[in-house]
């Protein structure tokens, strides 16, 4: 124990005792807590985390729960940990999704932390924004980077490519106050373009598996292709140091494991062909994540990020009164009626020319959408964000913009063919 | 011109003329068509298609289209290619998307096709569904395999993995006429594990795009380590052979090019580093793909399938009309009214149980909301796939099973808090 820390393990207290009888170690400082059942990789995660209760994954996350312990790190089924990570551990307040962090090795000799590396197959931008300061705060607090670069996995460096996912998650990630470096294509990741790499579960695991499989079928292929001859295993002989350092490299067993980034408490999931030196590595993950306050960082940032987009929105909409009562004191006072009546006339008309409805041969319905039309520019036309159609009308703050179904079912579908920056304006507030 | 085809050269004439002049060709079966403009890497792809009329690319996609030539093939903008196949020859009708599909080399020494591999960065999976039957008959036709193996690129290899999408995909891709051989992780497809790896364009991309970048750094990383040492470079040359072979299997311009599947003609994309082996390797791929007549069997197919859809939907129709004759007859016309009248209340006090909103104070509203409670389950509750809520009420087969926007405002929020099979089976119609 040579971090000095106190360790608690779960399990079957009988095997644990015999592994542990030939090696020295501090009694005080390891604490071993029986457990009777096993969570099996078969086992459906979500099942075997609520039902078997007295296994030492479930009983060491409820340690986490009940602050009796910092940080668990376990070996086990990655879906179990995923699972009790979230449901007994707990998201932090404001985090959608936590996400699973591996780290990918890279030809420098170090790697790219994969955030999400497969918890989420299913994302939206807010998830990978999110993602983004998650693994920035960890890997300055236990990789000790100080400036780390965050990419985002796209299939085309320019700005604009991609999905829809990343080209929105794209200008959220620029408005961060984080070291972003841009879209980053999965040919660069193995050269250390970035430190961390933001992307949806699918694609993150996608990039891990196809990285692992390349990696460890061209080794295999290599040996095949060296051992067929004499002089081959030769050369292989004469090699065998360069190729062992590669090897070891790629091999991402050795860099400790992947932190669940996002949930109230360390949890590190160490890969389950773990050796000795990589649950070491691991353990040394989840001190600096204690230590470090992550899960404090998280809270903090959010906090920011949350006043931020509040404070945003007031000024939106406090620029828009602005607006307003500039226009009514400068212009409207110092014009005759005769102005401002031509210069309604002239908006009107201009919608009328863009917007108008025709229904010919039957003049009672054509003079009833004629007033839903002339009601709904009197309501809204779209010309500035921060505001949008709520229940009763032009929005004000109490409202805080939020669409109502009248938007979708009436005013959309109008908009989008007459007034496409207003239609714009009416989807653009409510996805963000 | 080993092959004895007409070949039309589209490109700057003088050029052409001054690099056939020192080879032996047979001058009948070669003609220049002299183009002024040139598509640039940097041009934006649609844009370059549309106003470069005089291009190399876009006079040989004229070709096609007028046909004139059976098939293109183009070392070019990548985007280019795809956005003059797609607007200039034209899609299949009944193809919503065409998709490039390059070949990942795996270590059998073979390709992998990968459908999508970046045409379509968002996908549906009807999308997905039509890559797979295209990429089957591209690879019987053209590659000549018997019994192609598709597999759908997902997280995991268990059924009801992964995203939204690809857990969708399975269960259509099981339904078609295919050796479908289920999910295939990214680790395994340079094992060969199928012939075509299904996938939406961003995942495809991806996974091109790391297998690539890995191999080549591997590589890049294996000559530094050995040039390093003199016993580095002896063993190196020593394997020399075998290096040469791995770096040549993994090197997918060898395999020739990609076609872009699912428009009507032959456009085949090689790669912009091409030798003179990988380009005739792409000629010989697009003198099989017109010989082989893949437009015509892509076509063959979608009718068959759209049969196919349309008796199952008859089926549906016809089963829930027999089902609701066999009650009538049976049940009906065998019971009293008493027992009819008593179950009939029964129904409904379920129905009261279950999905009664009350409103406390407010007499008339409470009656009214009722009403509308009565009437809702009067005209739907979900029993049956095969119908669903139209402008009319319950929709017969005229209305094929459309949902009207009924659906979205007042019945789908009713259904997901009392009756959620209801509710699933309002959006299964549409999303199928």
């Amino acid at each position: 124990n040579e971090y000095g820390i106190d360790i608690i393990l779960t399990g079957d207290k009988e095997q644990i005792e015999k592994e542990l009888e030939s090696k020295a170690y501090d009694k005080n400082k390891l604490e071993i807590i029986h457990t009777t059942q096993i969570i099996e990789n078969e086992d459906k995660p979500v099942m075997a985390v609520r039902r078997k209760k007295d296994s030492s994954m479930v009983v060491a996350l409820n340690l986490v729960k009940e602050k009796k312990a910092d940080a668990i790190v376990s070996a086990g089924s990655t879906g179990a940990l995923l699972a009790g990570g979230t449901l007994i551990v707990g998201r932090i307040k404001g985090i959608d999704r936590p996400c699973l962090c591996p780290g990918l090795p890279n030809i420098k000799g170090g790697i790219t932390l994969l955030a999400d590396g497969g918890a989420n197959a299913d994302c939206k931008p807010k998830n990978l924004t999110q993602f983004a300061f998650m693994s920035d705060i960890y890997l300055r607090k236990v990789l000790g980077l100080e400036n780390p670069r965050i990419g985002l996995a796209n299939i085309g460096t320019e700005e604009g490519k991609g999905n829809e996912l990343v080209k929105e998650a794209y200008y959220e990630l620029k408005d961060l106050d984080l070291n972003f470096v841009g879209n980053v294509e999965a040919r660069d990741v193995i050269n250390s373009v970035c430190d961390a790499l933001i992307c949806d579960g699918f694609t993150g695991n996608t990039l891990l598996k196809s990285c692992e499989g390349v990696a460890m079928s061209l080794m295999k292929l290599m040996k095949e292709k060296f051992m067929a001859s004499f002089k081959g295993k030769m050369g292989a002989l004469m090699l065998k140091d360069s190729l062992k350092e590669i090897k070891s490299m790629m091999d991402y067993t050795e860099y400790g494991g992947a932190p669940l980034l996002g949930v109230k408490g360390g949890v590190i999931k160490a890969h389950g062909s773990s050796n000795a030196f990589a649950i070491k590595n691991a353990i040394n993950q989840a001190i600096k994540f204690a230590n470090g306050n992550v899960v404090n960082d998280i809270e903090q940032v959010l906090k920011e990020l949350e006043e931020k987009e509040k404070n945003k929105f007031r000024e939106d909409v406090k620029a828009v009164y602005e607006e307003f009562e500039t226009e009514k004191e400068n212009d409207i006072s110092a014009m005759s009626f005769e102005q401002i009546k031509e210069d309604s006339a002239k908006w009107w008309k201009e919608i009328w020319e863009t917007s108008d409805v025709t229904i010919d041969g039957d003049e009672e319905n054509q003079q009833g959408i004629r007033f839903c039309i002339f009601q709904l520019f009197q309501t809204y036309h779209g010309a500035v964000k921060g505001t949008n159609i709520g229940a009763k009308g032009l929005t004000g703050e109490a409202y805080n913009g939020n669409a109502f179904w009248d938007t979708e079912t009436y005013c959309l579908p109008f908009f989008l063919f007459n007034n496409k920056e207003a239609a714009q304006n009416l989807l653009y507030f409510r996805y963000k």
